[in-house]
């Protein structure tokens, strides 16, 4: 699926996930065995370096492991035999201690565990890109009112600095989250057949402790071929930052709706355009992440699902991974980048959202006439009260302030300009202001924090 | 992810949804628009001869055209703009007409549909051969006994021609299914930007009548652009097949495990060992079919949560199909392919089935005993009396038919003869047989309906 | 989760799933096996009227019913349990041939099936009520022009009719699907312990179609305890149905949005208001419609998983199934029920659907325009002009009709005349009557078909 | 669905969403807000008394809650109307108080957060029931050997204990999880209608972090109405669990096989019994741990794509969160005290698991050989070698040993002694002990992390 890889996802990422990297993985595992082993003393330290030599992606024939691996159920076995006879051409002492002890899930898991990091630390780069494009709008649109819309509905002004506060203070959530789960997630994956390590008789644990230490992978308690609680996390740990992306994409694709137009993602020569409409600019961005928004939940729910995965080596659940695994941090990925690269030039235009404001002839402002005559009237009469004239406003086409000045209650609480403030977006705004500075706050320590946090 | 493509896949399905073929789906559509065109005036009768003989992929730059679904949001913004430029070269005049009238999602979306078509008959195809693989079955072993199992307990005898008429009339039902649907699914999109075909006047319905002759696909009364009940269904129906062929593989694997051994996957040399244990032989067959089974249904959620469009073409759930529709295909595909493949030369071990008859020293044979029991004693008293028996017989480790013998209300209502026939296991096999006659019968004249059903 | 239940769900649908129809279905079973056996001889006569008579949900003890299904299992095993305790107290006799041969999943699966039906037929019922609804809408709306949008930007105009047609289209196939599945899905489920009758020696066929007589049930080729496709089909059928219903939903939340105001949920006192907002009035079916879109896909994803059910009977899968497959009817049906209630009575405000036509100050007719030119320009050079055009207009907030109207290219092609023409929605709406036509007949062949077709 | 209840569900954890728990969690927020306010003098300190005393569970009309509800579109409208009924009947003037400031979601968010936190305390305390009962196997059983299983095959020996211990360790890791994500979940949600707080002009703040205290919350930089990843990674993390909960249960179901009879669910008198089979006993604790693990991904799934709410406050994604989030926790709190309670009380038969050691003549014991001919022979020749024997010794149904000691070369590599040792599970273990240990101490050390670590 070559042809849409460009729109859907990101190269930066899927380099992660090649096929080639997929294999360069395995054989850092096999490779960094061989060296931890020779170490030790179980093979011989000659055979380290051959071994080592030949762990190359580059030399191997693909279609010569992949018609193995249809054969054979995993793409390790087919691995180790065009490895050892690679060895063998130039060592054939040293081939015979190739995969020494090791099971084929063990290359394969830790291999994933180290594609995994290295597309982690692509991601907590290109978030942090993304939430310091955030802070930016939240700092600039501190004071551009707009209508804060509910149920899809208009309800009361906001700032689009708040707005974006809200964005940015769930993606440095995320940010924290990729930070915490990582001790617990990058760890190697060495059990032999069993979990026992039995072929390496009593040095199982040393060989563990020297293979992590070549891979800079913590050692877990025990191997976890059947527990995948790793692998999940680590996936919808990413589908949470889905969600937050797919909901900045959804707000974002509703706000530059032709009749709201508020905000547009940056306009890019033949960006966006029509087979056949030529006035057309559509948000591809958003379309990317919405959609990929509708298709990592599916993805996660297999994760899931495969966990269940029999004894000490499953049928079916484990070979799910394979592919669905990179596919979450492809699609992520894609949609991340997506995100990040229309956020830092996002067209916003405060004049259009201050008319948006006017469209509901003050019917917006109806919570804060409410507020100011509840003391005298109560909170329920006041709403049935403000109700009823925004009803009548309605009704009538007529604006809600001229409504409420006719009423003789009104007069008697609220003077011509009490309704001059509570007719003014930038009077309603409660502590908005605050709300931000607490976000801009939280997400400058964060930059402090994850800066000594990531590995 | 070529590398595990042979494991998980099938070629033969595969290449209805390479890039190649996604493109030429889409290349037909437009060669079939202007030869519409043209046969009704729309279009002089030389573009579309001229369109037509531009319309192959393989003379289409991938790269540009993946570089501009990237920028564009969509494959036939560029595709539209590559093939005017190759029609250009041979005849100025023609180019002006390539994708006369149409919007981009009519050519996408008809061009899937023809990918699905052409994937559907190939796997109706495989379907049948499965289907007859498992008549075989059911014939060959319609008096081999073996343990039924329920909750994963051995419950009563069964025979294996029966549990596999099981499988083999669900996997009927789904080829009834998928006959069913294709005239409701095997339609032409084409109702250009927002379906009413605007940009061809008056002449809209007439061009796609045309149209459907051309590509001989029936005309929906009405474009169906944002609502996408057709593709689901599709996909729903490959997902309810998927469901039995992971049963059957669940029952398969389950039946080849090492404590039971009464089936197995073919022996094929190479296939299914270990990296590491020399005396493995994995079910791999079983495994990709089970791993699909986990995959597919977080991919239908997809589509389902997909369907939710918005107006007259959607933003981000349109796109969620493009690459997911074609994988439900070809994970099916794939997991049809390697059972239909085992199927044909299943390893059956009748003696060891016969073997596991007896692992429980009679207890299967418990209800046999109550039912024989139960007119003297009525079905609860005897229901008792024998869970009594049976729970001796397992703490003191005997037969239960010795444990029976010894108590004197049993001796009394059953002879030793009727106790020899009551621990037969081909006495107590009920209807099995008729069962097994009624689903060869509606699988034969399932093969005559479906040979004149189809297309 | 009462609490809710009004909100989310129909009484209409629930009442069919509540403890005590469950309860009911299974005791329908019961009382038909026995009289099926009697009929057969199989069972004294008198057990027949002596079983059938305590057949009635509410003799039953729910709170020990549940302890004991906590401890069996099932709900059949103390089911079974106090039926028989309830048949003993007035005829001892009878007792003993409660649940004669059949086992709990008999009792379940068949009181599901029959509890599925009634609500099927309920569900068809409403679907009606909604076609007939939309077919309303369309007749009324045939000629209401308002901007068809594709991406959440306008596009080009359509009609409210063409709209609410490509809905009724939909609404139709559902029904079609619901029609043609029912043959299939409505059967009897009677295999006894592993599906072979064996309890009942050599009569179980004869029961089985006697039984199946009772309960109108066809009897299927051979029991299905561990194939579970006909409930996946049933419930996959809604969730395509539910996807449509979401789809209309979306589209209906986004034309009630204050900035567009097109379209309204009727207007009921007390609904959709806001704790502290006096003026909000949210669109609460929209919200339920679409709440139950985003459940429904991952249900339906646990039931697809589900399938992979171990041998003669399953453990985990089919359990399950208890509570997902009566929570997907009842989810569909409140959106359904909530759906054709509104769309009854659907606000629709003709006259903002034109001014919304007027926002983009003659953009959106600018594929008209570029048509027109086509046939002197070709194709692509008119897109590109009038691309052009359209951005000029759009920089400088002027209507697109003045900007082409100063290029001499555009006066030499287009009078003043046809510009007039090209700028009146009226004029650029293709065959969208013709489709609204096709749909209108569709649908009313349908309303006879379906009227023979149930049941 | 009351009567499947007591066999997929706690009491313990579902009393914290029942109805009256959902009402009380919403009162208790009412009741803190009122309280909040009176300290800072936003309200009369009497009326935040009066308040308290009636925000009480009991005294509501759950009738017309629920009505009010399906007319409001939420629970707080009915409940806050009624609330302020109840108050006015003593104190009208207090009346006008309640829900000052606030919005519907304030109100329900904050009380399913309190809701989750006593679901979340009760689920921590079960964990560490079943990862003590789980600690008591692994070391009890150190010793005992079985073979371990890969792809459903006899792979190499282990000990129970070993395979007790991935249990553990994975239950422990969940343990750490659960802990973790406290401080970011429990948050209180306090925003007012759009998030500004603008009702309580600049006391927004002030009021939030009073009622934060009331409440035991935490205030979260801003309000997170629109933002669910909280609600998600809780759920997302108890999904976790289940799918470990999933893999245990899968193993003891596949060890309880009749052919393995390894392990079984503790005998209890009229558990799993089968209404017609009367030796049955049916792992029924296995088969809703089972039956959970196949919803709770769907119903993750949901929340996934729930998340992509619109603007300040989402349509439909927010509704659909509140019957799935309970279920979730109520479907995992189900499972994880079915298998808590069979833990305690497994049956493990260590002969048996002997026995099945023998089964295939020798076969597990193939890579002992292999890894003891490999320094001679190399790797890949010993395994070839084995290979070669394994096969004929399956073939000749001989001993894998017989076979071995007839070839030479094997005899020049190893002695009859050697062999011995190579036949003896207890001799190929390889670190297992090492493992458990490992395992054990993490175990402990978690215990006393997590006893300061709650909350």
């Amino acid at each position: 699926m070559t042809l849409l890889s460009p729109l859907f996802r990101w190269d930066a990422i899927d380099n992660f996930f090649s096929d080639s990297a997929r294999l360069q993985g395995m054989l850092d595992f096999e490779a960094a065995l061989a060296r931890a082993e020779a170490r030790l003393g179980v093979i011989p330290r000659d055979a380290a370096a051959a071994i080592t030599a030949k762990c190359q992606a580059q030399l191997f024939d693909f279609q010569v492991l992949s018609e193995g691996a249809a054969l054979a159920g995993n793409l390790a076995i087919p691995l180790v035999k065009q490895l050892t006879k690679l060895v063998a051409a130039d060592n054939k002492e040293a081939a015979r201690f190739v995969h020494w002890g090791a099971t084929s899930q063990d290359a394969i898991d830790t291999g994933s565990i180290l594609q995994l990091r290295s597309a982690l630390d692509r991601i907590d780069a290109e978030l942090e890109r993304l939430a310091n494009s955030l802070a930016r709008i939240v700092r600039s649109h501190r004071s551009t009112v707009l209508p804060g819309r509910t149920w899809l509905q208009q309800a009361l002004p906001i700032t689009f600095g708040l707005k974006a506060a809200t964005w940015l203070d769930a993606i440095d959530r995320h940010r924290a989250r990729l930070t915490e789960i990582r001790p617990r997630i990058l760890v190697l994956q060495f059990g032999g057949a069993v979990g026992t390590l039995a072929a390496l008789g009593d040095k199982g644990l040393a060989v563990a402790n020297a293979l992590g230490e070549e891979l800079q992978l913590a050692v877990p308690p025990v191997p976890w071929h059947a527990h995948r609680d790793r692998i999940v996390e680590a996936a919808s740990t990413l589908g949470l930052l889905m969600g937050t992306l797919g909901k900045i994409a959804r707000d974002i694709s509703l706000l530059a709706q032709t009749e709201i137009a508020e905000v547009s993602e940056p306009s890019v020569e033949g960006r966006g355009g029509s087979s056949t409409l030529p006035q057309k600019r559509n948000p591809v961005a958003c379309s990317v992440v919405l959609s990929a928004a509708d298709r990592v939940p599916g993805l996660l729910s297999t994760l899931f699902t495969s966990m269940v995965q029999e004894h000490e080596r499953g049928l079916g659940g484990w070979q799910a991974e394979w592919e669905v695994m990179p596919e979450i941090v492809s699609l992520v990925g894609g949609a991340l980048h997506h995100l990040a690269s229309i956020a830092d030039a996002l067209q916003i235009d405060a004049a259009k959202m201050s008319e948006n404001l006017d469209l509901t002839r003050g019917l917006i402002y109806a919570e804060a006439v409410q507020m100011a005559l509840a003391p005298s009237l109560g909170r329920a009469a006041a709403h049935e009260f403000v109700a009823a004239a925004a009803k009548t406003a309605q009704e009538q086409a007529r604006s809600l302030r001229d409504v409420l000045a006719e009423i003789p209650e009104v007069a008697s609480h609220l003077s011509s300009r009490d309704l001059d403030r509570l007719f003014d977006p930038k009077q309603y705004l409660g502590v908005a202001d605050q709300f931000i500075d607490r976000v801009l706050q939280s997400h400058s320590s964060h930059g402090h924090k994850s800066a000594g946090g990531r590995r």
